[in-house]
């Protein structure tokens, strides 16, 4: 019976069926299984697989329980993030030269509803970028880290006026893990 | 005379050469010039070369004039820096077998003067291995983020009292660029 149940989920989400392959007995994915994961499921499609620090990253933003590691729940939730993240990509490279420019991440950071400088924009994009190109894989990572920090900051912003108290460890801890 | 010079100034300072000759026109290096600079150098020892990250991490703590790159004065700091974390490194990887343990890697962010609490580290050493194993690559990634983030961290915290306050934009631009 769970044998036959499997199979109908596989055939009512496939991306279970790419997951569950991946993850074997306990379930979860580590960064290394998370990035053959994303790779046989051809979510990059034309674009290079994802890096393992990329999937690191990814696995730090979601894992709630800390354990490192990522169930089917957290998983499909970042499935949805990276294809929300992969049609924007798409629709900026226009060229589809596999790559976006500085001004055109700026753009779409502004777009995503994220309220900074035009310097810490600056500093995003320099960060992310190669001789001025940023690759998917490197946009995913810096979609992923300023979700992450934003949601860190929101949750300790209680008055909603954009401003912190934040102790040396709890900073640590944040901007260490993501 | 200039080339008489910077012959003279090989034979003082062998790191010079190997800068100088990666550096090119501009006397900077990008990450990936910072990356076959270092490799060539051979600092890594028997370890494996650095990884692109580690050394754009690497360019982010050094690069004040925000170039994204890295001129020599820079570049000698970080090798004082990487030439320390790495008889740290030596010292604790007892068995050579090029990684350290999670519980080893907490007792050297202590011993550097880090006051962070078990849960701090605990999150640190996870997000920085693999498998329970930190490689030397890894490992310097974490010493470079640690310091830049508590040097950020200082310049705020006027009082001394292990508590700033931070506004999204500035928390955001550290974050994201370290
Ligand atoms: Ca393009
Ligand atoms: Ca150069
Ligand atoms: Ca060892």
């Amino acid at each position: 019976y769970s044998g036959a149940y499997a199979a109908a989920a596989a055939v009512a989400d496939p991306l279970w069926t790419f997951f569950r392959a991946t993850a074997g007995q306990d379930g979860e994915v580590d960064a290394e299984e998370l990035q053959r994961c994303l790779t046989q499921s051809g979510i990059n499609g034309t674009y290079s697989p994802f890096s393992l620090e990329t999937c690191r990253i990814m696995i730090s933003m979601l894992d709630r329980n800390d354990t490192g590691k990522m169930g089917y729940n957290e998983f499909k939730e970042l499935w949805a993030a990276l294809s929300a993240w992969k049609q924007n990509f798409m629709m900026i490279d226009q060229d589809r030269s596999g790559t976006v420019e500085l001004h055109e991440l700026t753009q779409v950071i502004v777009a995503m509803g994220y309220r900074l400088s035009p310097q810490t924009l600056i500093a995003i994009v320099k960060r992310y970028s190669k001789n001025g190109r940023i690759i998917f894989d490197d946009y995913v990572a810096c979609c992923v880290k300023l979700r992450a920090l934003t949601d860190f900051f929101r949750r300790r912003d209680n008055m909603q006026q954009g401003v912190v108290n934040l102790v040396y460890d709890d900073f640590v801890q944040c901007a260490m893990a993501i």
